[in-house]
């Protein structure tokens, strides 16, 4: 049984439906879907809402619940739950958090008063990111812990369910090719780019109060930077490889504020649920070092902001230049690129002989495109659901993640500089160019 | 001046006149290209027998001379020379042996008692293979070298012309991706396989005296061999390449009988030219270690036939495997493969994280499409005329390696085994099975 907090919020309607619907279809769910919301609307309605149509046999498990959440007592919710469940024969219980943090307290309230946590299995799942910072995660993870254990808490880091996320483990320790190369010996540098076309949009009143940092970087962007950076794990369990990569969260070092660029573009202060005052980043660039063997003097480049040119996710890392100098022309170092979206894929740009007399090179790529091969990758949140109800938490962020990613974050956020302004459709990579050239080095740009 | 001797001969007719041609289209090549042969046919005729249009400007700079090659006072020949090469101002004399080698002492002796060696460069083109073995080879060098210098010698290997075969330097100089791997700390064995889906056809008076091995292992295999197993030479000149190729081919160690496949088609003996109780081989699959630190262990398998599946030259570099088992389910060792035709391109196999739930992996491909980008790639033989012109001696086989080919040729050959008769369309991978599983190794099968 699935129980959503935020019936007819964006998130529901947009990822969480549907990807549910999909597990359905492939027989993977069969279980009453409870969404919870304030609004007066009968079920009919609601599955409009959704877009839905009454006829699908998904429509048949959905049952829309108007209650108020904020009122802990509430034996109609308790009843109407406990029926579904007996007369269903579930389980176990999903409980869904797409509310904002502010409901969280509630919520748990009300779950404890309701003494819904018997019976089968009981998990909850919340949305990144998980607190303000530190001091409010810690408060809230205090809360959930009173009737969740933390195996049974799911936080949702939904790039955690990418298929080219996941993909990097097995990129790295299945091919000797990228095994070898996964050290200060030959990456010169890395590069984590998130860009987004978008505007922040219907999300406004959220986005003010966390900025990039927030949103992308101490959840997503940390996320990435623990795989790709950390020592093979000594079996691929869940346990060891969490181990892992908080050994590399750890050793970061306090970023310098010569090191962080933060911007907004302009036009932000005038979307809905922003302060018109707001100073609030809509663009992010850092630098991050590792102190570690692996990766000393190795700089990892984290890039993320709305309202720029491109919308493409990938990992990027920059190969130092051949030994040799025997042939040197307009040689470019080689990049090994994980495309994470939109175009899925694995490539490697390499000096290639540019035909004719001579050793002229032309850079050329190898492709590897995965939407060509495998072009039915479900969707990030058809995975995670899927794996909370198999109760695997591999693809979920720990806690001791999140303590750790916001100790980092918090000490870069207390040294924010001045946010300066952009103009939309900037290209990220010449709003954060000084950062790069200071260090003689240049964003990626592979199309 | 081109003067080719063998004007009617396939070679002319297919390689060299379209390539000069195109070498003339381009504007690089504008003097008069005279075709000696023995049919007593007029110029119109010989054009329209080589395919030419009379129209053509480039039928224009084609004078046909019959004469017969074995008769060496030949006045009327040298006459007409020297009209073209004073009439045309031309710079220089380029004579191509396109004659079996049974005429090359012949022609030579024309050539000296002509006194044609005055007046601007005079430079000589042979094609492969050099000689018959290295007692031949040398006699016939010997011969040559009574009237060009070795600077003026250009023996043919097609094969050095090749786009890709040029590319091999680069990528192995300018991309510290392969850099790196060139050793056999990481490369576990390499793969030149050199498949022909063509019968013998009209060349079985050739080929029978040749076989597999003097026709192709000698030059084609041996320079592609020489190029990957190369160290870097000190500076990027002929000269120093050279030197290094030939310490690769010092190093080879004697091919032990058991590391010799023979094989030939069946029906071969039938064929136009052939013996027909020949013992010729029309395949051969052989194993070859150099004795040096880069490449010890690391096993070299070459593979060439006729009358094969398919048609396919490429070079495979197999990684070791990833020293990690984290992951190990269907993991494959990753493969470079510089394929030289006919889809000329490079590609690196990989495994890759089959989509889904866990870590399965699938072996796929990152692949670089050279003819997809450049187009137009010059034919070999159109490269290696203009570098004739160009008085560029680097993509031409130099003496030293003939004779270290040969050596080790003729040891090789001494130990010839059983030839084994295999149907026609056979797969290569398949009549040399056994040379590579005794040592628990597999060809590379990529499509």
């Amino acid at each position: 049984m699935i129980i959503i907090f935020g019936a007819t919020g964006d998130l529901t309607k947009r990822k969480l439906l549907p990807a549910i619907n999909n597990l359905h279809k492939k027989g993977l769910i069969d279980c009453p879907v409870i969404c919870i919301g304030r609004r007066d609307i009968s079920n009919t309605e609601y599955i409009k809402l959704v877009g839905l149509k009454s006829s699908d046999s998904f429509s048949k498990l959905i049952h829309y619940f108007k209650t108020d959440l904020t009122e802990s007592n509430n034996p109609l919710f308790v009843k109407f739950i406990k029926k579904e469940f007996k007369e269903h024969k579930c389980k176990g219980k999903l409980f869904y958090f797409a509310i904002p943090q502010k409901l969280f307290k509630p919520v748990i309230d009300l779950i404890k008063a309701s003494k819904l946590l018997s019976g089968g299995w009981n998990r909850v799942v919340f949305e990144k990111p998980f607190g303000y910072d530190l001091v409010t995660a810690k408060e809230l993870n205090k809360q959930v812990s009173t009737i969740f254990k933390e195996k049974d808490i799911y936080r949702i880091d939904h790039f955690l369910g990418k298929e080219l996320v996941q993909n990097i483990q097995v990129l790295r320790f299945t091919n000797s090719i990228f095994e070898q190369m996964w050290s200060n010996e030959f990456i010169d540098n890395v590069q984590v780019i998130m860009d987004e076309k978008v505007l922040v949009g219907s999300r406004g009143g959220y986005y003010d109060n966390a900025g990039a940092v927030r949103d992308m970087v101490q959840n997503h962007a940390m996320q990435i930077l623990s795989l790709i950076a950390m020592e093979p794990p000594k079996r691929m369990t869940n346990e060891e490889i969490i181990k892992e990569k908080i050994k590399v969260l750890k050793a970061l070092k306090p970023v310098k504020p010569s090191d962080i660029v933060l911007g907004q573009y302009k036009g932000y202060r005038g979307e809905r649920g922003v302060d018109p005052h707001s100073d609030t980043e809509t663009f992010t660039a850092l630098k991050f070092n590792i102190n570690n063997d692996r990766w000393k003097g190795v700089p990892f480049y984290i890039r993320t902001g709305k309202a720029l040119s491109k919308s493409l996710t990938e990992v990027n890392l920059v190969l130092k230049r051949v030994k040799s100098d025997l042939i040197c022309k307009n040689e470019v170092p080689n990049i090994i690129s994980i495309r994470i979206k939109p175009e899925e894929g694995v490539s490697i740009r390499f000096n290639n002989k540019l035909p004719g007399h001579g050793l002229e090179t032309s850079p050329v790529k190898m492709d590897f495109c995965h939407r060509c091969l495998f072009d039915n990758n479900p969707e990030a949140y058809e995975v995670l659901i899927h794996e909370v109800f198999m109760g695997n938490k591999g693809l979920f962020t720990s806690w001791d993640e999140v303590v750790h990613s916001w100790k980092f974050i918090d000490d870069l956020l207390s040294k924010n500089g001045k946010v300066r302004k952009y103009e939309r459709g900037s290209s990220g990579s010449m709003i954060a160019r000084k950062l790069l050239s200071k260090d003689r080095r240049e964003w990626v740009e592979i199309n």
